[in-house]
């Protein structure tokens, strides 16, 4: 539920509505006209405020960006040993797929609905992306991988096959991200708690 | 393109004209007006032919699962080794994510669209979607894989996270699906020729 006050902002009402209606029925399935209905804001004030609605897609997509990481990734990862601070995203991923509405990771699925890589929110999807990569990264790399790079693009393979699964199915991983994170860590020598 | 004549029967353009639209364009993207037009069929035909947009939505997808089992599969796994006849299927899905129009697994991406796991075309994505786990199985089976569920469910995985990653980046895995899948086909002890 979009859970704007009219005390907020236009602007803050429609990125917010927006953030929750691509999310829960589609980039494409959403109307300008139902998203200002939602954010409660008529249609010459949003297009006074975005451009265009690809604008708004990229920004309010660009939004998500926080609460994500501040949901898969640990407060301080430097806390935690390499293998952990991997092992707790894929924990929280299995989750998530779990939760009821849950349709994906939001950069993946904006990115597949829209089709076009040069597209504004396409850009932001990819920028997203690419940072829990580098998170991946950078745990392989304290841990000793021989390979880093390559370590972090497949974990983030597994993060994104997880989410399809679960999408797929309609129903949770039960576990099978971290299961196949662990093999992976289990071969790149990431071992011990 | 839609390559239909005009001599094919109105079902099997709109089927055809369904299946090339929903993967290029997008299913909620895609008007009945518009699909109409592509498959030069009247509405009203349409609608004697499929009793919703959804049913066209479900047969079409399904008429996509041949093509895509020819594609990645081999014509006759038993003749490889249970490893080959799985690398088989990630060097073509490598391959494909290469190639222009890849908008990631149909079956995948309509699903992610649509939302709606009880959707009868969700439910077709999800059969597919199985029979590709399910020869997994099979190969990790034949390779005398302690868990062939686990594993073919977990190469699955790589294979969505592969095309994930593609739709993302807009551009081809470079090999990183197969090599993925060499990991946890090596750590299941799946290994040689």
């Amino acid at each position: 539920m979009t859970t704007h006050t009219a005390a907020d902002p236009p602007r803050e009402r429609l990125l917010r509505a927006a953030a929750e209606l691509f999310y829960a029925e589609g980039v494409n399935a959403t109307g300008v006209d139902r998203l200002c209905r939602a954010a409660g804001v008529s249609k010459r004030s949003m297009y006074q405020l975005f451009e265009t609605k690809d604008a708004l897609v990229a920004e309010s997509l660009d939004r998500v960006g926080p609460a994500t990481a501040a949901r898969y990734l640990p407060a301080d990862p430097g806390a935690l040993s390499p293998r952990d601070a991997v092992l707790h995203v894929f924990e929280a991923a299995d989750a998530a797929t779990a939760e009821p509405g849950f349709h994906g990771c939001p950069f993946v699925t904006t990115a597949t609905e829209l089709r076009d890589a040069g597209h504004p929110a396409s850009v932001v999807a990819r920028r997203h992306k690419a940072a829990l990569t580098g998170y991946f990264v950078a745990q392989a790399r304290r841990g000793g991988a021989a390979d880093p790079e390559t370590l972090g693009a497949q974990l983030t393979l597994v993060f994104d096959g997880a989410a399809a699964r679960a999408v797929v199915r309609g129903e949770g991983t039960g576990g099978l991200g971290r299961a196949t994170a662990e093999v992976l860590l289990d071969a790149a020598g990431i071992v011990g708690g």
